[in-house]
């Protein structure tokens, strides 16, 4: 169950990590690269080991996966999923868009999940059967249900592989798709500005938080099969402002 | 000459149009198709026309052209060039990246720029032969001689028409591309954060603002055929934030 004690360490962790990501952004600071190609900083590795000290010393029995510092008692019946700067690359190019993501998955189901950006210091909450709020205001998703009127989303035309066809298929049914933004579309989204968000390629550090933002203000998130999101999930996401809109935006990407 | 009392009107029309971006920014408010298909809002045409009365007002004999509302004596010596939310599609979507730009064209030439956020209370002023400054302190361009090693940025990989090849051969010569970010990655290039942003299908309203800032802070920009930016320049846009990319990348963009 997701209680106070919860939801006032994901804040927690949020904090201690959007301060280390106000330190370092548009600093003069050395950009890795690992071994998956994808870019990483101090910011990234500092901030995920603030988050993993809060959470040892408050539950020391619950699972850790994070990012950067890989995983602690992945086992474990409760496991906090840590992303400490989604949208590495956005923060090296010094676009406030990347974000803090936190998730508390439950039996392998996300229950909790904190979508933070450090610099316009705008803060999504999500918990299970309760509605999203943002920086304590509930938001909503807006009704869309006809595919033409939707407006998309990708971080990247790149990122789908074999699934390019699909997702060019997808775009040439909707009313427009933009690029860019990370997981502050996914926010935007649970705002009421954006559709859909169709996404590849994403690891469960990536996905997890953003479900229980979406779904608690009132849209739909699922993978490319229309099967809820876990930590097995394949990383192709579908999130729909308006629930009736997954399984359009699914028909078209999965059509033969 | 540009002095004291261009660069006092600019940011008073950067102020004025900033003011009525967040009155309306994320509001529920009437998305318009114009005749060439892009979005426009309450927002876009407030901010226009609030601009062109200060103009009108302190200037009655300058020419000016917006991207709202149309051009006023455009063949005065000096012409104001407004595009009061460069990025409508992302100041709809919720996404703080739009921005106002403003510019004063002499003889055919930029010779002062503006590029404000509204959202991130973030300005870029640049003016010919003086340092880009933001919020009042000097920014720099970074170096980056080597393509390989660059950041590229354009705001969609659907503007470039039947250059889309020329733009895949220049993608495929840089470290990294990304997507979105509208006028905010010219910002932010001339902040030292990015390396190339290269675009086409640009408006003189959307690409006559960013020439001072970019070479006010050390970096270079161009048409695609390496000439100076004008009202008459065809839209293709390399800008970089060191000089000596520019040729470089004008190289793989023209190979045939």
């Amino acid at each position: 169950m997701i209680g106070a004690a919860e939801i006032d360490l994901a804040e927690r962790l949020a904090d201690a990590a959007g301060e280390i990501a106000r330190k370092y952004f548009r600093q003069p600071i050395a950009v890795d690269t690992k071994p998956d190609r994808t870019p990483v900083t101090i910011a990234d590795r500092e901030a995920e080991a603030a988050m993993r000290t809060l959470i040892e010393l408050r539950f020391p029995n619950d699972g850790i996966l994070g990012e950067e510092h890989g995983t602690a008692r992945g086992d474990a019946a409760r496991v906090w999923v840590l992303d400490p700067i989604d949208g590495t690359r956005s923060f090296i190019a010094g676009i406030p868009l990347f974000g803090v993501l936190i998730a508390l998955v439950e039996n392998g189901a996300p229950v909790l999940g904190v979508i933070d950006q450090p610099i316009s210091r705008e803060r999504w909450l999500g918990v299970a059967g309760q509605k999203t709020l943002k920086n304590g205001a509930p938001v909503r998703t807006r009704a869309c249900a006809d595919l033409a009127l939707a407006t998309l989303y990708a971080t990247s035309p790149d990122m789908f592989g074999a699934d390019q066809p699909a997702f060019e298929r997808l775009k040439g049914a909707v009313k427009a798709t933009r690029f860019g933004a990370d997981c502050y579309a996914y926010a935007q989204l649970a705002g009421g500005f954006i559709d859909l968000v169709v996404e590849a390629d994403l690891k469960p550090y990536d996905y997890c938080a953003l479900a229980p933002v979406i779904a608690g203000a009132g849209g739909a998130i699922a993978d490319w099969q229309g099967k809820k999101l876990g930590l097995k999930s394949d990383g192709r996401i579908i999130a729909a402002g308006d629930p009736t809109l997954l399984p359009k935006a699914r028909a078209v990407l999965i059509k033969a």
